[in-house]
């Protein structure tokens, strides 16, 4: 493992990439006006409020349009943050999320940010077909339904439905309060051990349903993970749908041979 | 490991998950249209063509724009592809990667896809202070860059640049086929191990340059990896940056303790 490792070099995102114009062919306006828009980004710093649509306009001399297209992307990609009512803000760097058989919790715990959850919906209902196959039990056989909204530092960042086989975990509604780690309680209560997971991840966009429940744009890029979990029994236990703001965090794994 | 990894339970997508409707307030005209459409798809069948907008917006009572905007979602979502000059047809599954050592070439040939690539770039320039940081090396020492089309069954599926430690790799420009894997080339004719790497993955807009590169739409999210590997002597070797189609692919991980 190298010494590196603390600082996760492929996390800087640095190098000679290119720079994104066509070396043959028109560049588009309103990029170039993003291009100069990330230069000023960098000059502002975390934090800093954007110049109005009007000032950016003159400062580039194009329209306003123009301006509010580049913007729009440079939002859409995390860099840049509007506020209800205050305007646009120089965004920070997205969090980075290990993929690993921790929870969100604990993920975020490590990296010094306080998680969070709302509830939504708490349920027991029959799986039904797709999910039965998944947990390998019979499509009537009942299974607990917890929804949650998943907070960072009091941000809405994602939006969690974890799907348990109800016989596995019983009284678990008596027991699990929703605003804490339910790994956690799975852990200390019904002595469960992760024994492994397959996850899968892929970009979507957000539902109107999840992009109000999110409090996102519906345009935004999201993070899908799909996950199946297994005890040392090797029976499923779990199935999770956790779906991520694409411009608020990012996922980091190591890989070995 | 349970029995059924290689049906993989985690891409089935299925299981009760909430249909996207908003519980309050007003459903969308298009995100309605949406979800009939999805039933016209899976109707339908991969590869069926999509009636045209006029007949849609007869059979929906809605206006085309409506139309259109539920089959664009539709079009970045990976449901359906646009062929140019013969209309609309429905997608087949998302391609699933393995987050592995092993390279693109490998992953899909697993899946019995023929990989391929297409030369953009290939050039030897020094490293600079951000990719110097990553691999360790001093910002004027040379890196060989590589920069090609990914293909899947010949299509363009993503955009990958390698950046190596041109010191570790004399000669390697006159024994490299840029059609071919790098990664073999790199086992096979300077004997590298793969030890390890770091990956962060997460979602993007294209630049103008990287749409006209994969001929996507600016507008498609992309779902970007960025990876750090080293050998057994934990010296990073090599940075790469593969940007991927976010409505053609997906990752998948296997999670261990």
């Amino acid at each position: 493992m190298p010494e590196s490792s603390n600082t996760h070099p492929a996390a800087s995102g640095g190098g000679p990439v290119r720079d994104g114009i066509p070396e043959h062919g028109r560049i588009p306006r309103y990029y170039a006006v993003k291009v100069e828009l990330l230069g000023l980004i960098a000059e502002l710093g975390e934090g800093a409020a954007l110049p109005t649509e009007r000032e950016l306009g003159e400062r580039f001399d194009v329209s306003r349009a123009t301006i509010r297209q580049a913007v729009g992307e440079l939002v859409l990609e995390g860099r840049l943050s509007r506020r209800q009512g205050s305007g646009t803000f120089v965004a920070g760097p997205k969090l980075v999320q290990p993929l690993a058989l921790g929870s969100y919790t604990e993920g975020l715990r490590r990296a010094g940010i306080q998680p969070g959850r709302t509830l939504i919906t708490l349920e027991t209902v029959p799986a039904g077909a797709a999910l039965g196959a998944d947990l390998r039990i019979a499509r009537d056989d009942r299974v607990v339904h917890i929804e949650r909204v998943l907070l960072a530092d009091d941000e809405r960042v994602g939006l969690e439905s974890t799907y348990l086989v109800a016989d596995r975990f019983p009284g678990l509604l008596e027991v699990f309060d929703p605003a804490d780690s339910l790994y956690a309680c799975l852990r200390d209560r019904f002595g469960v051990r992760f024994e492994g997971a397959d996850e899968r991840v892929e970009t979507v966009l957000a539902t109107p349903r999840e992009a109000l429940l999110i409090g996102t744009n519906p345009a935004l890029p999201m993070l899908l993970m799909h996950r199946v979990s297994w005890g040392p029994d090797e029976r499923p236990f779990e199935r999770v749908r956790s779906l991520f703001r694409g411009d608020r965090l990012s996922f980091s794994t190591r890989l070995t041979p």
